[in-house]
């Protein structure tokens, strides 16, 4: 059984031939020491998992043959992931992290408080790949442009409920906010910077009814680690945990 | 209001004098460049917690004259985290993480398919103090000794639940686990390597009646995000998120 897994952006159906990026040629090539003949495991995100032999594998070129189809496409839960932009260390965190965690979206949104606003959409990319090539999962959630949260809230889809990590003594605890909701709900969360959200923020997420204040307890935690928190609390509850 | 946040060894009252360690003598004067007459506030896991004056910062000496106190004494709720050794990074982000989470003590444990068996249990602790300092907590969750899960097992107290977490059909998911759980019961968590359990380790856990296998669903999680996500599914349900 193949255990290399890999993302591909090609279509996968059987016999068809599938070009792989120079970072993929590296990795079979250099440091994984496949040959051609040998056999992966390849996900596109929209048509399942497949096993695929490698046919070409050059420094410069690499192809893979795809044979035969070894799970249909499944759908993760429809849950976002808003966050403020972090240091380098705990922003790969948190894209390796939500997508284990089954996040299928991953939106950075600069705050008051935001601490950084650059934010290298390509790398959270790369981490979330691989994340979700180790993982199993069959897709990629996608990373967006960082974005002002005030832009991310005007332009909701009210039919998504927005869960924020709140401090105050109105947040609803967590476990009770999520055994109320409508399971089928499309959700989100929106974890702000180290510093909170300013006064002017809460105002204008209390006033929207598709926003719900949640709480994680007493401990102040990082803001890296109530991403993790809140996604496995509703996986837990709401998505495909069950 | 102070924001700097130190665990102390002495003994907290109004008036005591308590020694202040290098490590710490270092971070107020030369990092936070306090001097003699600044406030900061303790704890030390007993006494609650505390303003406290800086009386003498040399490079040598350093020692803080207690005085009144801002929180009483409060308990974590009993959880323990029993994880089989990582590499560097992702033990480091356990003890930070799991201490966020409020666990109430870190127990690393060797299983057959562990890839390291080295524990620095001062580094841990170190980390685990400067997550407390940060999170607000008044404790410290005691970083054990690494010992051999079998040894563990065979000395577990069964009034303790010990949940394992499993990759097989037979694992409760976490959620429903945790509901029917008594709210009361001590707890602890065992996550495996990445290889997860031996089929002779999962034998033996199933033939003890306090432990209970528990899924997180079908992706596959790094060692760590387990950790961390069974963590806040049960403070969500069963801890102090309530």
């Amino acid at each position: 059984m193949a255990k290399i897994r890999l993302f591909v952006q090609g279509d996968l159906a059987s016999k068809n031939i599938v070009e792989l990026n120079f970072q993929q040629i590296h990795y079979l090539r250099n440091v994984m020491r496949l040959n051609p003949g040998d056999t992966i495991t390849v996900f596109n995100g929209r048509d399942g998992e497949y096993h695929a032999n490698i046919q070409e594998l050059t420094k410069n070129k690499g192809n893979i043959s795809i044979s035969a189809q070894i799970k249909e496409q499944d759908s993760c839960p429809d849950v976002w992931l808003l966050f403020a932009p972090l240091k380098r260390d705990c922003i790969d965190l948190i894209a390796e992290k939500a997508t284990e965690l089954g996040a299928s979206s991953l939106q950075p949104v600069n705050t008051r408080y935001t601490i950084t606003t650059r934010v290298n959409v390509d790398r959270l990319t790369a981490n979330a790949i691989e994340a979700a090539e180790q993982c199993g999962r069959l897709s990629v959630p996608e990373v967006k442009e960082a974005r002002a949260l005030e832009s991310v809230i005007y332009n909701w889809n009210p039919a998504r409920t927005l869960y924020y990590l709140d401090i105050s003594e109105t947040a609803e605890p967590i476990a009770e906010a999520f055994a109320k909701a409508d399971k089928n709900t499309p959700s989100a969360f929106v974890v702000g910077p180290e510093g909170g959200f300013s006064e002017d923020e809460r105002v204008m997420l209390a006033k929207c009814a598709f926003a719900k204040p949640i709480s994680l307890g007493k401990r102040i935690l990082r803001a890296e680690t109530a991403c993790f928190a809140a996604l496995a609390c509703w996986q837990s509850i709401c998505g495909d945990w069950k």
